[in-house]
């Protein structure tokens, strides 16, 4: 397949890149590299298969030149915002980033008749929601801009497969971990430590408690899902069966590292306003589907602090 | 209190400047007249408590001199788009009448420490939903661009409400009646009889079969929640138990019109894209709360046909 990426460059995005050419796929990458970098697609650029345009997808004259050369079968939508405290200090962020790069893609998409998109949302839609979350769980009461930015890109989505009949995949990934990681709580516990290596300070009360994905099983399952469904809409919940306490990932990152650091809690249920301090889905959807992680959620915590520390 | 209310000058909006001028409050209307109409405000315009201004909400500098000169305790955000068939030829419509200006406004309310809001939502935002639909329903699937751009509307509003404290009511509405209307089946069949007075051409087979409320009982409804409830976020769906469907409507507009024309269906199960054949809300949370609407929905259709012939 033909296959546009945007945030190609990114964390999640590149080893996407690595799977999708390996699977024999002809791709090309969007990504204003904010939040990518060239290195970590810097070992694709000599593949004949691969292209990278260093472009915003909200530059309208260059996304119409990409669009109109591209000849896209299909698009994965993976460009968006992904720190959650800035986008709380100022909400254009998720606005711009993550939603309108959503809706001016899929006017993209209407234009030049691409027919196949998969999108990557986030947990963070479900808000503080309590017990096994399904995909069909309601209310949907984001308390982050994230996660509203995340909501309201799934909400044109629905009417753009609807309206204008676009195939389309959505899993909701829970936290992601591993080589190529930009922030997130064990890049900033590595960062912290190596820094002051005698103490460890944790936001919140350690007691946050949510599941953590290694990438690669990640881009794993979101490939499975694609090729084993065939709705028009298709929507997934991704991720392990369990999950990690934010004491526990101090625990290890300490560990890992070879410390003997001790602990300090700043205190309250959660890191900052807008972060959720609990989460767990319900996943027999993807299981009934006959994919599952090969990793628990601390497997994966453990795994990506190693690969963190490049070890 | 100090109100401002966006698209005060449209058909639901006029009514609740009505209702709350009525109730001692001092209203500013920001309308930019592309749905709203200054006759629908005129006889308000004498009142020392009534400020208009023909301006519109995505005008940022014109937003912040009203914002600054207002200080509003609270806002009423009924700027939208309201035609869904044109949402679905452009897209551009609902996301900048309908998101783009509760994303503004909420812009505008964080800057100036407005700490409350009413949104008017929708049924839309359930999408091809089948059974009783109550407040927590999941999932979210709009089929219409118009739904996306409440549904995404209210993801932020739910964000911004948790991250900057802003109180909130959201009533989602069904179909709603009465007089000022500007769009709607009502509206059309008499249009069109007064046209072709011998022969009603409707859309799809007229069994598409959804609640209808009069805009007197729909403001009646909303104010009844605000005053009745405390909470920092509160959703209730809004309308009546009943439903009608679209032949009952033609048959009603043709009797009251006192003609004898022939009814012609154009078939299929809905009236265009984006048109969800049948709905009906759950309502025992606003009838716990202590309020129904006194009308049948064929008795709001039938007295807003009745007020749309001058009767």
């Amino acid at each position: 397949m033909n296959i546009l990426i945007t945030g190609g460059a990114g964390f999640i995005g590149s080893h996407l890149c690595d799977r999708l050419i390996a699977e024999g796929n002809k791709i090309t990458v969007v990504d204003n590299l904010i939040l990518g970098k060239e290195e970590n697609i810097q070992h694709l650029k000599d593949n004949s298969q691969f292209t990278f345009c260093n472009c915003d997808v909200l530059d309208g004259e260059a996304m119409k030149k990409i669009f109109n050369e591209g000849n896209f079968d299909m698009v994965y939508h993976l460009a968006a915002n992904s720190d959650i405290q800035k986008g709380g200090t100022d909400p254009s962020v998720d606005y711009n980033l993550t939603f309108n790069t959503t809706f001016k893609l899929l006017g993209l998409m209407r234009d030049f008749n691409v027919k196949k998109l998969f999108f990557a949302s986030t947990s963070a839609i479900f808000g503080e929601a309590t017990g096994y979350i399904g995909e069909d769980y309601g209310p949907l009461r984001p308390v982050s801009n994230y996660g509203a930015g995340k909501l309201a890109s799934e909400a044109f989505i629905s009417a753009f497969s609807s309206t204008y009949g676009i195939q389309t995949w959505i899993t909701r990934f829970p936290n992601v971990v591993g080589e190529r990681f930009t922030h997130g709580v064990i890049f900033d516990f590595i960062k912290k430590l190596r820094k002051t290596p005698e103490e460890l300070e944790v936001l919140g009360n350690g007691e946050q408690c949510k599941p953590y994905i290694y990438v690669k099983d990640l881009i794993d399952g979101i490939q499975y899902v694609i090729t084993h469904t065939s709705e028009r809409f298709n929507v997934f919940n991704l991720g392990p069966d369990s999950r990690t306490k934010v004491k526990e990932i101090a625990q290890m990152v300490i560990e890992e590292m070879g410390l003997n650091a001790k602990i300090r809690y700043t205190g309250g249920d959660r890191g900052w306003v807008g972060d959720v301090p609990e989460f767990k889905y319900n996943l027999d959807k993807i299981h009934q589907l006959g994919w599952q992680t090969p990793r628990t959620s601390n497997e994966a915590v453990r795994l990506a602090i190693q690969k963190g520390l490049g070890k």
